[in-house]
């Protein structure tokens, strides 16, 4: 089986109360198919410039990535954000955003990337989400993340592109504001009859919601002493949940989502361990199904003694 | 065995986006032992007015409530809350607070409530929890609720209420003021240094989570369409909790205490599918545990095949 993500690739820069660093390797694709190279083969697409050096291929090669559809704009520069947190680590406070190359992105997929069996369509405008989903259509399982801006900006763009995926992945203040739905289990059901089959509300650090026809599932946020950095925790969780989901072979039921939803939880939780992409990039197969158990045996009721 | 709260009795007027009631039977003595009755014998401890009456009574003795300890202040008023919630139902606006007789409320309690097994020290000031505590120092197992006014205006007094009991059940702000630590996990942490064996985070929507010293358990609140007023979801949280608790002569160990937050979450969510104490007043048991296996079912993670 095989994974292709389509998103942003960039440079971040951010300060918390933890720390700062200048400059990370970031972006949405990236957090993304880090997570999800623990699981099997994945392909990222997206553009950079320049100043996109062979120490942030590396990082990516390192972990087995598929880099071939990285687009090197010449003369461009690569997608910058600077940001810092404050104690309240839920919210970020954007100081700068450099769209550069990413702004006049058009994704442009090899065969190999085409012929994925499972994709993940990251935050980027619905119109041209639409385009890489038509390139795919042999994909079993296809999910999109976006954002507020789209549904201010680009609704009904946004609205057709989720009709032609299986799941979407969003944060739950996004899926009330998308469906102007308060009640966050009629939001969902309003986004499963625009298309999708499962909708994952993402909680922060109360973890993440499941909504498929036949019920509801939800796991906490694992629990952390030490979060330096929430950047790319929702990119590191879909990372996780499709890579699951790509080693999959059998049919992706519900108890098979669930056990998704629990390696997306344990990606996330490494991933605000540290600044970037430092903690995943130096993280191993056999933590991650430690971490798994561990949250799976924190969220077990045991029947009632009979 | 059997159950006391101490808390207030109150009226409540209340808006919502989904309706209105105006001096409806509340407070939070009044939640938590409707919800404990399901469970067990439930002493209930509080003072109201002249203007308290037969009908109000009626509700906690069809119940099966026990109120030999409801004082009847002569000439007094009964404690008066007036609130609205707009769509977000997580923030109650107050309008209107009359203490009344509940500002000079010195708890009596008879021999009956003081041999209780189990004690609720509800949101009153922490040396009145102190003293009800002092009184029934025979229970196995006490717990209280606060706020944030006694955080900011009695907070030694708190800390050494806190010292004396086996659990806290504390809104996750209220555990990040307390100790001033943004994050849960040390905050509960630096609760348990405090005394308790337990702190229970109440995290509205999004359910509740366990603290003990062995380890950490969460619960999703359960997925409602059709939430019609929240007031008393905390304290129906207690109530569920701590009645299943009574309910079981066995150790509190830590299978228990989860089984304890299910019915906790499940009683919670019952008293907020309609206003006041209409729903929980026409629950049944078979309701109760039926809700509580579906809760149970939605937050299984099945194991992996093998």
């Amino acid at each position: 089986m095989s994974l292709t993500v389509v998103g942003s690739i960039a440079f971040d820069s951010v300060r918390s109360p933890f720390g700062e660093r200048k400059r990370m390797l970031g972006g949405a694709a990236v957090h993304f198919s880090l997570a999800a190279s623990f699981f099997g083969d994945v392909h990222v697409v997206g553009p950079v410039g320049d100043d996109f050096g062979e120490e942030q291929l590396a990082v990516l090669e390192g972990r087995g990535v598929n880099t071939d559809d990285i687009e090197r704009v010449k003369g461009g520069k690569t997608f910058f954000w600077r940001a810092h947190y404050d104690f309240d680590l839920n919210t970020a406070h954007t100081d700068e955003t450099q769209l550069n190359v990413f702004g006049d992105f058009e994704p442009k997929l090899s065969e190999a990337s085409r012929q994925a069996d499972n994709l993940f369509l990251a935050n980027i405008q619905p119109d041209l989400q639409r385009q890489v989903r038509a390139q795919c259509e042999g994909a079993r399982f296809a999910a999109l993340d976006s954002m507020n801006m789209w549904i201010d900006t680009a609704r009904d763009s946004l609205v057709a592109a989720i009709g032609e995926v299986d799941c979407v992945i969003l944060n739950d203040a996004e899926i009330r504001q998308l469906t102007a739905e308060p009640n966050l289990a009629r939001a969902a059901r309003a986004v499963m009859e625009m298309g999708p089959r499962a909708v994952v509300a993402k909680q922060g650090e109360y973890g993440a919601a499941l909504f498929t026809e036949s019920g509801f599932f939800a796991l906490p946020g694992y629990p952390l002493e030490d979060v330096r950095d929430p950047t790319g925790a929702g990119d590191s969780f879909a990372g996780g949940f499709l890579g699951y989901l790509d080693s999959e072979g059998g049919e992706l039921d519900d108890p098979t989502l669930r056990r998704a939803m629990g390696y997306g939880t344990v990606l996330a939780s490494f991933n605000v361990e540290q600044f970037g992409t430092e903690r995943v990039a130096t993280l191993s197969r056999a933590e991650i199904d430690d971490r798994f158990e561990a949250l799976r045996s924190m969220t077990q009721i045991e029947s009632l003694p009979a």
